[in-house]
């Protein structure tokens, strides 16, 4: 143990500097600070490994605060054990623009931040895909490499956010008993006491979901130590419920929703600071408690030497492999070589199959060649495609599989998934139908914000899955996706094009992707052996017109070959008429203007295609071009018949686009 | 009791014609129907409270089948109980284009269908809702007009969302007993056995948030009555486990993920049909069991009947009212004078202040007028300013207020919505952060396809919430709920066009509205006494330029009067130009061409400003036009920081129209 003072006088730390910054920053939230400070420091002082010198150390334990409005405890928590780029200035400057100390936990922004919190329940299901991948990498690498933990500080708003069942029930169902969970039990939301709208036993909740779970005092530090002994023990991943006061020593507003969301005001602090016999000015440290924290920092070196040590003994390719997957580098030659040979296969051989199918294609060379691409669905293995032959499921007898069954759980799954990419070592790929994707749309966000490579296989992409109707039809949802800054819609039309978005996806290092896949067979249109990838800058010309176009139209997945129909009909007519596939209308809309004005071309008349809503095609085709899309909600019949009723045909684009010559 | 045959083959009879109609359709889900037979038999023969001849009876039990995916279960029962609109044609006609039989249940479609299913996790929420709509409607218009049963049979994957969990804990939580959930626990999702991939004790996790729950033989009539019996009697809402065989009768796929969704193919029916021994020809149903099931069908003819007398005996006014709520129509002439008494006010003494105000202040006067509204917050109510003074919180205890603490269940909550307004004598409203419109977004597109009118409040409209940084900050959520077909995006610009705004939520009866409300104060522009809503056109223009127009500008919400102040700028440098305030894109974007037109107007210079992205706007300005806005994500900072930071400024978009010229 290298705790040299009082615990309680080390927490108090936090909660002074988490008084003060709120306090400087006129916003902020000083309730969970200083409710959870005892438990912070039992954790940070006696258990979690970890080095404040290098919070990059790859076997670090991984500590996420769930609820991400008490960043002001994580922020006094890297100060107080010595993160290098933590100063007190930047604590001074908390929720200042520029500062490392945003109002949220920002991993992007703050070396030593795990995960980007504060839309609820986030950090709990995405530390389920931190203990996952930590339970792969060491089935992988060998567990003298890979062997840590995942700690978890979640709110009550946490455990009430639905993800937060989703991301147990996967835990439990996995045995991620290296993954802990402190549930900060202090009984307060912002609307005052929990009893105003929960009443749910969160001890038994967990354990029905397979999980070991207990409460204790959150105020006692050999309870809380002793609760972590037995947690670390456990063959279940654990719950521990820590009872604790919002605002602990705060004179009026602790235990009430007073302390959780604004400055405490100076009377408070001062009254607090009595409470606390805490004497120090603001943003001062006594030497003892700051020796002692910082004591507590280097707690992990000698560990981290040792690690280090056992890297070097490795032989080099599997260091070197190692390395390059937590670098997040991909293995350059083996993907190239994979497109290559696809796409000469292809060419060879065309196939018209639907995108889906092409994508499992596709899936099939590249997994061969991306050892760390991680593949799964939420349920619709069958129909997404994304389980190539000889993939073995991961379970809880064997986490060295490739595939994962994440359940009916969308949410859950986008953030283990934003879980895996952030523990490093893994590309997480996965699958459900497109009009879910509104089910896991908070932790895509939150995906594209930081910055994360995670892929997103979503078939059914519109009216063409038929049956099934309009509660399963996209119509708005490539709108809605592509509007998500930092996230790549890729919307193939055929198998050429579904691998060229595939590799663009992997190479996206720091964005997401999502694949809008058909469950419709398509015809292949890409039939020469491009070297180059097409997709990359977004649209191109897949058929050019006969003489100067007088019509171009714009298309994206399964209406490009229909626009080539089309193109056939105005053809035949006499007007010359030029096809753009648009598979990417992100890309297309980051490039410089000369650049995209190129692709877009200067042909009198545009048409834009999409079995989906106008929103976003404007840019494209103007606001008086024409469209030929959806409007509204699908409906439930064969996929042909739905085409044909709602207007969506090549005889019906021909025609706009001839009315207007 | 009216079953007058062995209720079996009274279940047999939904298995024959769920196979039958999956098989012509070539398309369907036979195997939940040919599970849950025996349930959904006991439960319509001896339990359901229903007049087959009326499903609009106010006072009917709710069925909800959550696992949307079975929906022959429901029109089976719906063709042999009776109801009017469903015959043997229709069933014959599953999935087929204009049949009252799609895919999934539609409740706008078909006539008998509670609400519109088939998103997982989606049915069972909606419910919870129902439930407390019926004990709300019952403390307010008596327990001799409204008392009856919500009953949901749901699926593993709709126990798997985490949606479910939501809703489970909130219905526990305000003890919802007429609410009994009977889980198809049949252990089979679609890629294969549910220990796939799930591990959760179900019973174990309902009781943990206070519900009733036990497991039961799924196939054994009595023991399913026994069971219904029980949950009937108990003082928390109810959950009936019951085990059943997936495909049950099917020789081979009985028991497996291939009986659950597509045709059984003709061998195997025949080998289901020598299982259950029915010798009916397909889409035929044996005489004796279609009158057993007739007679279930009007079993509830009486109760029927003693419910429209004793409403005949409630006073005139009070009968009245009760027939206006449940019809959905307004109280047309309080609401107007409320509006007008408003506005007077408003004209006579503005008020500079956020909109989120804005919007209590005109609650207050809706509230008042309105008293079907009902309000409610995701644990944000001091930050949405959702509850008006002297509303009182619904709770266990008191089921009369008109306040709901949702907790923090953005999803749950909208689901909840959507089951009050589908029962009938509510306009639900609600409010949680814009950023989170995120959470719930599944549940509000389905009020979109249902058309049902609820409003969601959604504060901290933009990057003017500060300090809590690009989590907590919206970029594309305009975009994104604009994208949303029949669901109108209202962002007011100040107090006037807030309750406007209001005033046009409440009259889209058909149709579910969100209100975008800033967190920082803006100055009131409409200073005359209007008579007229001029939000109602989408857009209209706020500010006259001095002159003909060179530049327009467009803006909604906390960019108008930014925007003004542009305006401003330009006249001083000699530039004629005007405001055009827009409100709702969607209504603009909804009306007659010429009408659009005319709004947006010929100025050469089209200049849009809204703190957001992009995306929609080229619709108004043309690809060529100018935006002033956002392209990426916020940051963490005091929010006039961030409008300077970001380039949202009078200045900057007075600099961009001027060099356009």
């Amino acid at each position: 143990m290298t705790v040299r003072v009082d615990p309680s006088r080390m927490a108090n730390a936090i909660r002074a500097l988490a008084m003060d910054a709120v306090e400087k920053a006129k916003s902020g939230h000083p309730g969970l600070p200083m409710g959870a400070a005892d438990v912070a420091t039992v954790l940070f002082t006696q258990f979690l490994k970890f080095d404040a010198s290098d919070p990059t150390w790859p076997d670090r334990d991984r500590f996420v605060l769930s609820a991400g409005h008490g960043s002001m405890l994580l922020y006094a928590l890297l100060y107080l054990t010595g993160n290098p780029t933590m100063t007190i200035d930047q604590i001074k400057n908390f929720r200042q623009l520029g500062s490392l100390t945003p109002g949220h936990p920002e991993n992007f922004v703050t070396p030593g931040i795990e995960t980007t919190t504060g839309p609820l329940g986030q950090g709990i299901a995405t530390a389920v895909g931190m203990a996952l991948a930590e339970r792969h990498m060491a089935a992988e690498f060998g567990g003298d490499l890979v062997d840590h933990h995942t700690y978890v500080l979640a709110s009550d708003g946490d455990l009430m956010e639905g993800i937060s069942q989703e991301a147990i029930a996967f835990a439990g169902h996995l045995r991620l008993n290296k993954l802990i969970v402190l549930f900060d039990d202090n009984g307060i939301s912002i609307d005052g006491a929990i009893s105003l709208s929960d009443s749910v036993d969160q001890v038994k909740r967990f354990e029905s979901a397979g999980w070991a779970a207990e409460r204790i005092d959150g105020h006692d530090p050999k309870a809380i130590a002793d609760a972590l002994t037995r947690a670390q023990k456990s063959d279940r991943p654990s719950l521990i419920a820590c009872k604790t006061v919002i605002g602990f020593g705060a004179p009026n507003k602790a235990g009430s929703e007073k302390s959780h969301g604004s400055p405490l005001g100076a009377d408070e602090i001062a009254g607090a600071r009595k409470n606390l016999k805490w004497d120090a000015a603001p943003f001062e440290v006594p030497q003892d408690i700051l020796d002692a924290w910082r004591a507590a920092g280097s707690r992990g070196k000698d560990a981290h030497t040792a690690w280090t040590k056992t890297l070097g003994t490795k032989d080099a390719s599997a260091r070197a492999e190692f390395e390059r997957r937590m670098k997040g580098d991909l293995p350059a030659k083996a993907l190239a070589e994979a497109v290559a040979g696809m796409k000469a296969a292809l060419a060879a051989s065309p196939k018209d199959i639907a995108t889906r199918t092409a994508s499992e294609h596709a899936l099939e060379v590249l997994t061969a060649a991306v050892p760390e691409m991680i593949g799964g669905s939420a349920d619709l293995t069958g129909s997404n495609n994304t389980r190539v032959k000889g993939m073995v499921a991961i379970s809880a007898n064997n986490y060295g599989g490739r595939y994962v069954n994440y359940g009916i759980r969308e949410h859950g799954m986008a953030a283990a998934m934003n879980g895996m990419a952030l523990h490093g070592g893994l590309i997480p790929y996965s699958g459900t139908f497109l009009v879910f994707s509104d089910y896991l749309r908070p932790a895509l966000r939150l995906a594209a914000l930081m910055g994360e490579r995670v892929i997103h296989v979503l078939t059914h992409d519109s009216i063409g899955l038929g049956e099934d109707g309009p509660t399963h039809q996209p119509v708005e949802h490539l709108a809605a996706l592509r509007a998500i800054p930092n996230c790549n819609t890729f919307r193939p039309c055929d198998t050429v094009e579904t691998l060229e978005c595939w590799q663009l996806a992997l190479e996206a290092k720091e964005r997401p992707s999502v694949m809008a896949l058909t469950r419709q067979n398509l015809p292949q249109l890409r039939l020469a052996n491009d070297a180059d990838n097409k997709c990359a800058s977004g649209a191109y010309e897949i058929s050019k017109a006969d003489g100067e176009a007088k019509v171009s139209i714009f298309a994206s997945g399964s209406e490009v070959s229909l626009a080539v129909e089309a193109q056939k009909l105005l053809a035949a007519r006499g007007i010359p008429t030029r096809v753009v596939s648009v598979p990417c209308m992100d890309l297309l809309l980051e490039l410089p203007a000369d650049k995209r004005a190129a692709i877009i071309g200067k042909a009198p008349v545009k048409v834009a295609v999409e079995a989906a809503i106008r929103q976003g095609w404007d840019a494209i085709i103007g606001s008086d071009g024409i469209f030929v899309g959806m409007d509204g909600f699908g409906a439930s019949a064969p996929y042909k018949d739905l085409y044909r009723h709602f207007g969506i045909t090549p005889e019906a684009v021909a025609e706009a686009a001839q009315a207007r010559l």
